[in-house]
């Protein structure tokens, strides 16, 4: 490790940056598991070892996660994007109505996808561009305040993305159905990109999912976090439609192994989960995003070169997105970036500019690195 | 590599042994990846390397297979288990008839998903003990003569499980459904647990399906194989009901990309393809698995110490279970197995006894091995 050079910054959105120690771990555990003479790859999922990985990376996840015995938590495959369709099928049987919050491209994508399956209806967007605040907040640039919402009483569920990746718009703390007029109501929240990166209450929760592909490993992976009274009393069964496979109650049943699981990702979240509890857990790296976007927004707010088109109150501890004034100055900025070893800032195609996505295991003086490329940068092209 | 010891055999049915080679290149990347810096965990799957692996692994893939234009190639999530359901989604959107050939507990899960989807037919079933061709043959352990198969003539598809790999049942050429008074209907073959093993004929093949863990890498990667016309002409759409990120043909517009894929798996893919090229491709794997099946069969059928259930026209290349005359042996068995590094012999819980999956990656050496053993073992209990 001493003798490494330093590693490049990987600023990629996802599958994104891990730490270095775990994937040393990996490359030095690949032939041989802790002497069973096997890779954690070649283990058959059933057998004792790696029953035991499964069974210690799940428990470390819910210890992190500081989850109680009313939370389910299922590995699963297909990415959120599954989970799109997995969540209304799983969940709408008896009473079809879902409202989503739409704050940009995730969650469009969710709510577009639930229309297959249930009665869904939008009951806040941001795709217009506003005032908030006094600030002027780009389309899909912030969370519509929930004065504005418009819930129904009788909904199912009510669904947000948590963090939108894309656009780095984030909730900091969760709605509350039953204090917007919806007392029935459970709050579903794709947490895909900021799972794990700050203490989260998870008392208001009813299903939290997401790929891992982020704050956890590999991607392949899936988790769904779902209240038991979910799947045995509010929906005691899926849609007819619902693959065996993908039918929460199923997965639950047989502890996230109805079918092979993808025991590999399983393996290396449970070195990223070991990895997390060493740095101290989730308040340590709650901490340490919050220092590390508050450098980063500080430098843009500090700039008239760089733009951020998202309201302060929405900005993302985990992607953020931002502009220069010239298109013409993107290709130089991210050759420049490479030079410095700072690598996959292009933004979005959706969104076009830039991004820096600095989950977890992006180190502080990687942001600190980035921040003086934007210095020089600036100074050099402004 | 020279100075490793000898690593165990191993016999595991899925997730299964992976060619050391293989290991020694992914740990050897597992922190830098061709001087990118990156692990390849670590790639964002739209950037141009991780689109190079992908394409790479992709035209090996079709390569081994010998594929032409009019089969496509899909990878998915959710294994074999979630395209028991996704099969019919994608296919039965015009006919709902399909026929199911039962030859064991995958085909079971296969036909039994389908009645969810569709209108199912057990146009022919092994689950009787019979006598065929002069043979005692256990429940399960044959495949019902063609000419007994009662294939509905207006049937969507005929589904068959290549290879059953608990029962150890293998289809050793395909059936072909014009022959059998069903001339519009499609073949679906199972192929999770013998792909790549052998030359295969495609011709006859509308769409075959499987799960990565045996032949190809790790779990978590499902591959689809469908012949164009069924997704354009014969079901030129899927059910209503299928999720977006699962309808094969959304799946093929996106090149596999529609949601970030399960890069890490595509990775150790394409390397098990680059060692499957180098070994002479699937027609060298055929000879030398047709050897280790020889071998381990002709062991047995020389011994009255062992029993194996399969009639010898569908014993399985790939996965052998056998049995001891004694239930009080299967403990001494397996340890004494263990003591020469021979792992994971034991038999799926639902059939009991002791199987030994040897797919491409086990050498004929681990084939030797274990006939030896078997030969100490009667000597020493029988």
């Amino acid at each position: 490790m001493s003798a490494m050079k330093q590693r490049p910054y990987n600023f990629a959105p996802g599958p994104a940056t891990l730490p270095a120690p775990v994937l040393e771990r990996a490359a030095a555990e690949m032939l041989d598991w802790r002497g069973s003479g096997m890779s954690v790859m070649e283990m058959t999922h059933r057998g004792p070892l790696f029953s035991e990985i499964h069974a210690k990376a799940m428990a470390d996840f819910r210890s992190l996660l500081g989850l109680g015995d009313e939370h389910l938590v299922l590995w699963m495959q297909g990415g959120a994007t599954a989970q799109n369709a997995l969540v209304p099928m799983n969940l709408l049987v008896k009473n079809p109505k879902c409202d989503y919050i739409n704050t940009g491209h995730w969650s469009t994508k969710s709510l577009t996808e639930a229309t297959l399956y249930g009665d869904m209806h939008v009951a806040a967007t941001a795709q217009e561009p506003r005032i908030l605040n006094e600030e002027a907040c780009a389309a899909f640039g912030y969370i519509p305040p929930q004065a504005e919402w418009q819930l129904r009483p009788d909904a199912n569920y009510l669904h947000i993305c948590g963090n939108e990746t894309i656009g780095g718009v984030e909730f900091h703390s969760w709605p509350k159905p039953s204090e917007l007029g919806a007392a029935q109501t459970a709050l579903v929240v794709d947490m895909s990109s900021h799972i794990l990166s700050r203490p989260m209450d998870f008392s208001s929760i009813d299903l939290a999912y997401g790929g891992a592909q982020k704050n956890i490993g590999p991607s392949g992976l899936t988790f769904v976090i779902v209240r038991r009274s979910m799947i045995e009393q509010k929906a005691p069964k899926a849609m007819d439609c619902c693959p065996s496979v993908f039918d929460y109650r199923k997965v639950w049943a047989n502890d996230s192994m109805l079918n092979t699981p993808t025991t590999y990702a399983i393996y290396m979240a449970g070195l990223v989960f070991e990895w997390l509890m060493a740095q101290g857990g989730v308040k340590a790296m709650g901490e340490q995003n919050s220092r590390k976007a508050a450098l980063v927004y500080g430098a843009f707010d500090a700039s008239a070169f760089y733009e951020t088109r998202v309201a302060k109150s929405a900005r993302s501890w985990m992607n953020i997105p931002f502009f220069l004034p010239d298109d013409r100055l993107y290709e130089p900025f991210l050759e420049g970036a490479r030079a410095r070893g700072l690598l996959n800032l292009k933004g979005h195609k959706a969104v076009g500019g830039l991004r820096a996505s600095i989950y977890n295991a992006m180190p502080y003086e990687g942001v600190v690195a980035l921040v003086e490329y934007l210095r020089d940068f600036e100074r050099e092209r402004a």
